[in-house]
């Protein structure tokens, strides 16, 4: 597989981020799928707090969808058992971005997004209007966070696999609210307004390259990233310039949640059911859309099929073994069984 | 342990990195603990290229030690069979960060330090001089590449198990050249300055809390950083200030070689003898040092002993359940049996 490239060192502008593409690294598309591993995490339906049944085993509940529902839930968003920040503590005042070491009391909220009652389910088993459910939960969510001045950032993410960080194999989401900005954003804002500047353009609108295009739908388009940081990642984008995922419609919640299952369904094929983070790449909260003309949300899939090393931790470049033009090709070959 | 803590979080002012230091995530010490693994990479002496007898089988030598010696070599420098980076290729010109995405060439160089020739020998059975000879070999190696004007950093690191990323389970460190400088290195240069344009100090030569101090020698202190991004971080620092790694010479190359397997020998007793990686973080190569009385060469030590899930890929926040302050004390505690 793409033995007849050379190395090349690409610079994603949108993220900032120096990505190695590696020929001699290169292997056989085959040789990326993950290998089965039993889930040491995975508990049976009558020992998982997050069946239908076990409510009371959980932290507090948020809200459930639908939300007059009983025991016929279909989504539950609560509160994590285990929060990495406590909104229990005060909120920190403005950070300043001086030098030196800082410390910051952790507060802020984890909550943890229950996307099927039932044990089995995976978020591919759900028909895309309950993924797309799923998605208008995040949206929820984020609307009563934002609401906070002290919160600043709400990243979104799902961990699926155990090697992929998920400690409970019952599907389900995550949503921390952040009361800094965190890295990845400041430095995403800081290169696309540089990009904007020169070119008085957004450079995600601008991802419009047919080479690398996967899929698209009336909203959104689905793409492999010119400078993808990991084997087989998938962005999806929305074809409109927005800035904040929470502006999300219930019209195109409902069309990313059929290409969303559609995109993690064509991977799970491919690469043997990989474990997998997504992430929701948003704009800063407390910034106004309209002064935001630079920043456009995605989605980043990333299936867990490489291992950070001290290269990578070292130098926060990553080597990719699989060039995004090779990545594309059986992202779009596979066929979808009936 | 840690349970009278509350959530904190912290900003490491070096890398410019915030961290979660998480109670409700705390385990005790004996948590950490790695779990046994076969290592699937783990070849016999008869069939692996980098023991003594299979010089042939491996990519071409650069140098060895002793320089003379035949078969009964210490340490070997060779290039990499399957090398990220190609020193064939032609060197991209000087990279302007303007916006936009970038392409340039994959040059660069790819070595491994082979640190035994017998096959058995881990790093940490090792004599402490002839660590210390490993790592002169490290700066012999930088001194040849840092020749090159195309060469603006040299990352070097070590992975030690399959799952820190060692696909050899030889023991053996890796040296990459690169045409571009990382943005670990970016922003360590930017955080650094920007204190000591604040303090007149630099923020490295300001370590030297004793309650994070695990060990010192002559010229070196061991610490558990302030904002350690992963639990039981370990740095190694040299008392003077010094920028490059490459200005060590033979006096502290063996007091750092003795500290540097305390270390090692003081994590692997109380983690039971994880997978880990160690990373020198120096300067840029084309900068001198005179002009940078703010950057501070260190060596970090990482313990494999937590996933990154779809919070840090998406933030880059760590999340660390164990507070340095706590972590000291484990790393302290130890008794090294004679």
């Amino acid at each position: 597989m793409a033995t007849s490239r050379s190395a090349e060192i690409r610079k994603d502008a949108v993220q900032n981020r120096w990505v190695i593409f590696s020929p001699a690294r290169a292997r056989r598309p085959s040789d990326f799928k993950a290998k089965p591993v039993p889930n040491p995490n995975s508990k049976t339906q009558t020992e998982c707090p997050f069946c239908a049944g076990h409510e009371h085993e959980c932290a507090p509940e948020i809200f459930r969808l639908p939300p007059e529902s009983t025991s016929d839930w279909r989504i539950r968003v609560i509160q994590n058992l285990y929060p990495a920040l406590s909104r229990e503590l005060d909120p920190p005042p403005n950070i300043e971005c001086g030098g030196g070491p800082v410390t910051v009391t952790g507060f802020g909220f984890h909550d943890v997004v229950i996307e099927s009652p039932a044990h089995p389910i995976h978020l591919t088993d759900l028909p895309p209007a309950q993924v797309a459910d799923v998605l208008l939960a995040y949206k929820k969510r984020i609307d009563q966070l934002r609401a906070l001045d002290s919160i600043k950032y709400v990243q979104v993410f799902k961990n699926h696999g155990a090697s992929a960080g998920a400690s409970m194999s019952h599907s389900h989401s995550q949503i921390m609210a952040l009361p800094i900005v965190p890295p990845t954003a400041s430095a995403r804002i800081q290169s696309m307004k540089e990009y904007f500047d020169q070119t008085g353009k957004c450079g995600i609108c601008q991802i419009r390259q047919d080479d690398l295009l996967i899929d698209e739908s009336s909203h959104f388009i689905s793409v492999v990233p010119f400078a993808a940081t990991f084997p087989f990642e998938i962005w999806i984008i929305p074809r409109d310039h927005s800035s904040h995922f929470h502006d999300l419609d219930s019209d195109k919640a409902s069309d990313l949640g059929r290409l969303l299952k559609l995109m993690l369904v064509k991977m799970s094929l491919q690469l043997n059911n990989p474990p997998y983070n997504f992430m929701i790449h948003s704009a800063p909260l407390q910034i106004d859309s309209t002064q935001l003309p630079f920043s456009h949300w995605f989605i980043q899939i990333v299936p867990q099929l490489t291992l950070m090393g001290g290269f990578e931790l070292g130098t926060w470049c990553y080597i990719n073994p699989v060039f995004p033009e090779d990545a594309v090709k059986v992202l779009r070959e596979v066929t979808i069984p009936n």
